[in-house]
């Protein structure tokens, strides 16, 4: 097998791209503006054409690469077709072949961006030297990806994963953008948390740092505070972690991975946060002390890359 | 291979045995009694026996046999061994691997007894068909198994499919076996139906057909009552199939299977079940209407025979 692959990792602003060797080394990594006109069209042009300047740039041929990965913003199925893609514009297209007949025939593979993801951070991130792996991405919303014997789980219907829409909180009455109502990503998202903070606020006059942001405080904001021991953001976070720590049990019970790796603009409250989620984690779940670990992603918006190439690998 | 495989569900009463065509077909099947005396020593001595006579009485080399499958009450690791099992009197013992020594080097393969039955039902049961299922049994506990791409998802802990005690219900108070407060099995497991009956009782004074059975009330009067249109065992079956709602709705979520097949002596209510379960697993996955669906268990007490000699077949 050639020894570099490529990673593409398409999102609705920017496609990002990353050239690797299959051991996993990132050599370089570049971007292109997603082009979103007439239904995407011009998208998987530029990812072509920016593919070939990078090669063209560092002498390799096309013939040396051992195939492209993509991550794409939505489902795809087994077979690669993507029957719609509302970020991009897309309808009943197969991108990895298109793709694949742009770059003379080379190996393309795809999958869903959020299960790409977390292929990347069990291959080089936080799940390194793990096989089986749950990423969970606290984000805007809340993402998932599952990963059991280094292998995407995508499910039957394209939800694998789709953990943020689990129901999970009986005394929500608010409605999810799913149409649920209860759903993990209504608490455990930086939007989910910054909503929560505002709930905490307006039930009552307890003094708090977070005050001074009013109805702008953000997941940082209230993360930021809760370090410092403010008890409100303190009740906000012990609220946030008990739906966490009750997910990833429901999770360690069905499908029993290794290690859940925790990723997201959220994450960056580090171990602060894991230790929270741990708690209620072990709360939740006495049934058996051998279980799951918790660990956090360590690859940022690179996951993406990084898991996009390693499909390649199968 | 061989035309013939073997399947053996041992149980802490009886071990079940069954002689399979290598499609599917039961030739016959047989059982003896579980002799647990002396930790359980004699228990694969008087298997590979039953074996061997039946064999002989067939007039089927052990040649001929592309090997036997094996159901054990309790955690397998993925080499075979049995770090403990407490219904047999098990201590590190690798059962695989002394049955197979005991059969003349016959191959053996093994797995735990829920998983084992899960694969059975998606061999010839409920799931006959599909490659991606969950098992799901309400019986005196609840059981689950989780077969992907053919393969049972065993767990890195062996956890895997241990849904009857994910946490489910925030308002439960008694603890359930597992130390846990709220878990599925404690209301979807015939017990948990018998004793949510005698709760809603307990709570008032509405007439009801459960009434007569007073504190003795079992889960298949509940049923019997609910379907005759009884409004406080109806009650109770409302609240046992929302939690099941929930729980399929995090499971579909999570791995996605084709089909959910649910078994065990509470699901001999049949599509009245199901149908109550339905509609409160559409409620919790608004996100998509293409999802896994919800069927019947098809083999009873025979799935694990079943899955064990599936279990040969890889």
């Amino acid at each position: 097998m050639s020894s570099k692959c490529i990673g593409v990792d398409i999102g609705g602003t920017t496609v990002k791209s990353g050239l690797f060797e299959t051991d996993g080394q990132l050599l370089d990594k570049w971007e292109v503006t997603t082009r979103k006109e007439e239904n995407g069209k011009y998208i998987l042009v530029d990812v072509a054409a920016s593919i070939r300047e990078k090669l063209n740039e560092k002498g390799i041929l096309l013939s040396d690469v051992a195939g492209v990965g993509m991550g794409i913003p939505g489902p795809v199925m087994p077979d690669g077709n993507v029957e719609v893609c509302v970020n991009l514009g897309w309808r009943n297209v197969n991108p990895a072949k298109t793709l694949s007949e742009l770059l003379d025939g080379v190996s393309v593979a795809s999958g869903n961006d959020a299960n790409v993801a977390a292929l990347g951070e069990m291959w080089q991130g936080g799940g390194k030297g793990y096989s089986d792996i749950v990423a969970i991405t606290l984000g805007t919303g809340v993402g998932g990806g599952i990963v059991l014997n280094q292998k995407i789980v995508a499910g039957k219907h394209g939800l694998g994963g789709e953990v943020g829409h689990i129901h999970i909180r009986e005394d929500e009455t608010d409605h999810c953008n799913c149409g649920g109502v209860g759903c993990l990503e209504q608490i455990a998202s930086a939007t989910g948390i910054a909503k929560e903070a505002r709930r905490k606020m307006a039930a009552c006059d307890t003094p708090s740092l977070m005050r001074k942001f009013g109805d702008a405080v953000t997941a940082k904001d209230v993360l930021d505070a809760a370090k410092e021991g403010d008890a409100l953001a303190l009740e906000v976070m012990e609220v946030v972690c008990k739906y966490l720590g009750m997910a990833l049990g429901q999770i360690a019970f069905t499908v029993d991975p290794e290690v859940f790796v925790i990723g997201g603009g959220v994450s960056r409250a580090g171990k602060f946060l894991t230790d929270m989620i741990e708690k209620y984690y072990q709360f939740y779940t006495p049934l058996s002390m051998n279980k799951a670990g918790i660990a956090l992603a360590k690859l940022g918006n690179d996951a993406g890359i990084y898991g996009a190439a390693r499909l390649v690998l199968g």
